[in-house]
């Protein structure tokens, strides 16, 4: 994610890296609640975004705002707080994101981090939880809850990004290594649609959109995130997400999929499918069967999941073209 | 299987089945090997169809003919055998199906029930395996092993059930009941180009098929009878295929999948998806986990990789309409 970002106006920050590299000194809060001016804090725990200086962020530094998706599967909370510089300066407005597997701890944390909420706050909420829990929140916060549609917030986000961020698109280079995998070009702010839209949530959509306010869903799948994270969790002993993905990362994938080679001893020509292509995940743990390795089985889910999202709107494309 | 064979002209009889609906009491296995007469056998044990009465097929009364097709998962062996009727006249031709997951067995197999094979002899062979084994199925039973192309005779197989055999396509209505799910239409012969070819082994190929002989392959995954083996073997107890899915028969998806009604409480509007839609296969695992019943993980993944394998053809029939 980071790597992703590196050629970003946005950079997004891991504490303790942020912390090492710029050798900050956690700054005292000191709390100006009431006098109107920025409330500021020590740098967050949590990964954050330095928003650039412009005149459409400066409300930030007087006001926290807070902000919900509450999913089939992770409540993912953004939030701003603003943080004295470690060399003079302005004090930067700092976007934040902290995800969390049910709504009582969010709601805790927004409780003891949402310091200067009031009644008239409003709290926007995306994701199917924001009709579940619109009463609860509201009464646990005592602040206005707004629900707003989810896809309609994500094309809006999509526009926003990639006409603002420079070298928020980028092309993906298999073969190469790092950072050279992302080849970056900035695009044409009037050019950026139409455009498929690859939502992983719990599950998947594909979305073909014409405007910032006209889209439709050609597509989707019920293995996105939800079945990773569920199938990773029968599968293998990792907690949670990143776990699942440092085990996969160790993992070789050919000890669980049947490959093409393994069928044919090479390529199929007659299909020009190469020798190394994955002819059926996990097609070789119907005999090795419960003595997989744990990282190779996760590498395995991975690309099955991960390859078959890239499909479907890899169909799209290739009917348009 | 059984049920889709019903308003064919080819029925499949599973041995057991047959020998109680037609009395059939054993017949006596004399070879006339060398005489030219047919060499009449007990029905097998494996499942068969009766081949009707034509000229095309009487040479199978003389001569038995074994074709393997060798898979990433399993062998699948074809082969003739001859019948006494149990109520006089002619003999039957029986066209025998039997599956191994090993080419040893199946050699085995060949050897003992191939008795009026000569060098001359040819054994068809199609898939992966009659690259690898080629030498191996030569030596083991002293006849000619002759590769064909998987996709062709599959494209070639498909043109004849449909030219001759009455009703071989349906229609099929999920809300419909037992044998009312399938809607029988014969074909016209002429109209049965282009056509979508979904064939299911260890993994998928769509294969768009215009003419007996022109094919490309348009689309494929990794995800088919391979996964559903693999991760049935490392998911549940089930041994083998079938066992599988009898274990799923008896689950209940909604208690690994994460529902539409689960996120949004109910259906979501803004996208046309019903609540009882799955938004996420196995989304529930990551909370409830190891604690699943493996009826309804069996279940859950029959219903991810069948409905992952409808998608792709799915996709291409809406780009052609």
């Amino acid at each position: 994610m980071d790597e992703l970002l590196l050629n970003s106006n946005l950079r997004l920050y891991f504490s303790a890296q942020f912390i090492s590299e710029y050798n900050f000194i956690g700054a005292e809060i000191f709390a100006k609640l009431r006098t109107g001016g920025p409330i500021l804090r020590e740098k967050p725990t949590t990964p954050f975004i330095v928003l650039p200086e412009e005149a459409r962020f400066a409300p930030l530094v007087k006001k926290s705002r807070f902000a919900l998706d509450i999913g089939g599967t992770l409540v993912k909370l953004v939030y701003s707080t603003v943080c004295e510089r470690s060399i003079g300066g302005e004090p930067d407005v700092l976007l934040n994101f902290k995800k969390f597997t049910g709504i009582e701890a969010c709601l805790e944390f927004i409780k003891e981090n949402w310091h200067d909420r009031v009644s008239d706050d409003v709290l926007h909420c995306t994701g199917g939880g924001s009709f579940k829990y619109a009463e609860m929140m509201h009464k646990s916060l005592g602040v206005k809850v707004k629900r707003t549609d989810e896809m309609r917030s994500l094309i809006f986000g999509c526009d926003f990004l990639l006409k603002n961020n420079e070298d928020e698109s980028f092309t993906y280079h298999h073969e190469a290594v790092g950072i050279e995998r992302y080849q970056y070009k900035p695009i044409d702010t009037d050019s950026i649609y139409p455009f498929l839209l690859v939502n992983i949530g719990t599950g998947i959509s594909v979305l073909k959109v014409d405007s910032q306010s006209t889209f439709q869903r050609v597509g989707g799948s019920s293995m996105g995130g939800g079945a990773f994270i569920g199938l990773g969790h029968l599968l293998t002993s990792a907690q949670n997400f990143d776990d699942l993905l440092l085990m996969a990362e160790k993992g070789d994938h050919r000890k669980c999929d049947t490959l093409v080679c393994d069928i044919y001893g090479g390529s199929y020509e007659n299909l020009n499918l190469p020798g190394d292509l994955i002819a059926g995940s996990f097609g070789k743990c119907s005999r090795i069967g419960k003595h997989s390795s744990e990282s190779d089985i996760a590498k395995s889910l991975l690309l099955m999941i991960s390859n078959n999202i890239g499909q479907e709107p890899g169909v799209f494309i290739r009917k348009r073209s």
